[in-house]
């Protein structure tokens, strides 16, 4: 699916990978990305806007913990552009201490996110149909022993985002969901990264993951850019390392009649 | 690790696979079991006093969504038998509808639950070890579409329980963590399941899941006591259509150095 012409909602937008991925999408000329964030960079959305004045960008105090937040920064893309056609859930935090914390934003606030916005572009409702992708984590594939709270969190959202996967829906809505995974890669969410352990004899096992290979996040997030346009619904995609590669799921269980 | 003579915490004790599986072990000779719930059956728990009379059986409302009932809890059963050795994490609903909700007890409940118990259990702190099993379900391993808020919270419990399964932490605890994943079972959960999907045109394919084979929750809650007692460190079970299997989870993602 060409992104020419369509409305981008990037929740995260201003974080790093997030930001990337906008610089990327905007050569594309979307007709307009809003680019939500609890973050708030005018400088940084400026920047964006001077790559591409063929988009237009808005900006959005975004506070994904508050179903009123959500409902009303989703109704204002509505009534300014008519249509969401891409959704890029991109808001994560890294901060094991503080359990309902990582997952009111990293789970809870994806899931409301995208219940909120899955009326408004669902081709037999308001929509026209489109893409959702779900940024999760290589850790929302593997367990993550020294980040046991955030890797739950991204495997809350690698299995709510498989499941909106199925045909079903998709036939049903017209709304492709697609699940993104970026492996280790050089973004603030490391800062300070001691503190935000599981446990603290976790910081072994923490340090040793933390001098694991990385890769930067423009390249991250041009793969973002692309599996947006991929299109591929169901799909889990992995950005590892400059590579972007597709995830076959083992199959461990199936319904049997 | 035989379990005569030790102390059982079964979180969800009074659920249908969790009674079953109080049943199967107090069989073995507990020395003390105490059944957390925040169901209030006392003829319930009086029937298991009878199977046993060696077992002393503590019931304790419990409710996993307040922290501090938790502390309180656990707290207690420190105070009466001075040692945990089995904490079974086993409260979960399915309730789509309310994301908040299931989220609090099938996920944050039980990692709250966790944390609290770990350095009670911990042989470095005040315990002396032992197993911690979490029940995730088939749906903590493959996508659920009809239930998809449902299968975001038992993959959390995955992604958590899988992190926490570590050798390191093993090592370092003396405190094995197991996942244990049901398939279907013949239990409330699926009453008046229509009302519980994640949307109202997830009926379709809810009913055709609703329709498949399910196995008997005695099955279950016999397999649940068996895996206690392997004390399988970091392991996977499924227990489906009467078999118990060990799951060899694929590897997607590895750190490189």
């Amino acid at each position: 699916m060409s992104v020419a012409g369509k409305n981008v909602v990037f929740v995260g937008g201003l974080g790093f990978i997030g930001y990337e991925a906008c610089k990327t999408l905007i050569t594309r000329d979307l007709a307009s990305l809003f680019v939500f964030d609890i973050l708030d960079k005018p400088e940084a959305v400026k920047a964006l806007e001077e790559i591409n004045p063929k988009t237009k960008v808005y900006y959005t105090k975004f506070d994904i913990t508050s179903k009123d937040n959500i409902k009303q920064s989703l109704a204002d893309v509505i009534a300014k552009v008519q249509y969401i056609d891409v959704l890029v859930n991109g808001a994560g935090i890294l901060n094991d201490p503080n359990v309902e914390w990582t997952m009111n934003i990293n789970l809870i606030g994806l899931i409301n996110t995208t219940l909120e916005a899955i009326p408004l572009m669902d081709k037999n409702k308001k929509g026209r149909g489109g893409v959702i992708v779900n940024i999760a984590s290589v850790l929302g594939l593997e367990p993550g022993p020294p980040a046991a709270i955030y890797c739950a969190s991204k495997f809350g959202v690698m299995g709510f985002s498989r499941s909106l996967g199925d045909p079903h829906y998709y036939e049903h809505t017209g709304i492709a969901v697609v699940t993104f995974c970026p492996g280790l890669t050089d973004t603030p969410l490391k800062n300070n990264v001691a503190t935000k352990y599981t446990f603290d004899y976790s910081k072994e096992i923490g340090e040793k993951l933390n001098h694991s290979k990385t890769q930067k996040p423009e390249v991250c997030g041009a793969h973002l850019a692309q599996v947006i346009e991929l299109r591929d619904n169901g799909a889990i995609y992995i950005s590892n390392q400059g590579t972007l590669t597709k995830v076959k799921p083992s199959v461990y269980w199936e319904p049997t009649y």
